[in-house]
């Protein structure tokens, strides 16, 4: 193929995009090639400057541009809410129920890959609780294995502190179809049923 | 939603490439902001280095980083194959059949788009015939209406040249079930059919 090196070379850091296969990242790179100078000299800088300004917030470990992050600041840290990812904070505050603070693991307990308790933010987590004033804790890993296990390892450590941990339901999704829930999901619902 | 304002704008800029949701979007950026500084810079370059070194071929109108192309420079002008966008041209190099020069048109006639002769290369085309040497010209425009549109008008156009003028075989894909084939291409693959 008789390809140009500097779009060879855009392909293949598109390419590098979580799940985006050769094609796709041809079609992004042809795109911008239609683009105006000025867009892509922005989306440059973008890129650069969220890489740059962007860090993990010393408390809670979300991405924020200072050195505590808005949700750390303003909010009372009586309840903490603990993900496995940024973007799960993000899926939490979309349902503007919850007003505590945020606890980022970054990952989850996966022996298989050889990631232990050290890799994840659960040392940071502890140390939260233990400067006082939590009350509770919320375990909203991903009801998956390594989440299950994250959130029972995480339990127990707390334990000792007397608090509140607590772990999202798990039962059939809202507007699904009975018919469709997969075995496991229904099993845990009948077994955590509530009166009405 | 208490965003990050360069976050944000990075997702934006994400969102603007093709097919690209507000979802997948923000995993690209989460992505960049995971990686290593060197990573990005990388990437910030290459976005601008290619859409500043790139433009159209003097000659045919495909992508380069020279004033003619690879292609048009070293291959002879005797056939002509004549596509609709840069992408088509690598779609058919990856067949290794044709050893001609391309010619791309970078758009198809749309009266519903308001798209007539003058907004797609056609003029160019008749200018390299006119200059003498080409034998053949293959449209290679999609099969669909306004590809087929396109290389008749085209194909008149070429007429008083007396050059021969081809187009694509049209018929059922190989590895394809009749079952499944929609009925226009059944009927075109019947009444194209051939003496085996």
């Amino acid at each position: 193929m008789n390809q140009i090196e500097s779009l060879e070379k855009l392909i293949n850091y598109f390419s590098n995009l979580p799940s985006v296969g050769a094609k796709t990242a041809q079609r992004y790179a042809y795109f911008i090639l239609n683009q105006p100078s000025s867009f892509v000299k922005g989306f440059a800088d973008a890129l650069v400057e969220a890489n740059t300004n962007i860090h993990y917030c010393k408390v809670c470990g979300n991405f924020t541009d200072k050195e505590v992050c808005d949700l750390c600041s303003k909010r009372s840290s009586k309840t903490i809410c603990v993900v496995k990812e940024p973007k799960d904070v993000l899926a939490i505050e979309k349902v503007k129920e919850f007003e505590g603070q945020y606890h980022v693991l970054h990952g989850t307990l996966s022996p298989l890959d050889n990631r232990g308790p050290d890799d994840i933010r659960i040392k940071e987590l502890l140390q939260r609780v233990q400067q006082g004033g939590v009350e509770e804790v919320i375990m909203a890993t991903n009801p998956d294995v390594e989440g299950e296990a994250t959130a029972m390892y995480i339990g127990k450590l707390l334990k000792p502190f007397g608090i509140k941990v607590t772990r999202l339901s798990q039962g059939v999704s809202m507007g699904s179809d009975i018919e469709y829930a997969d075995e496991v999901t229904l099993a845990r619902a009948l077994e955590d049923r509530k009166e009405i």
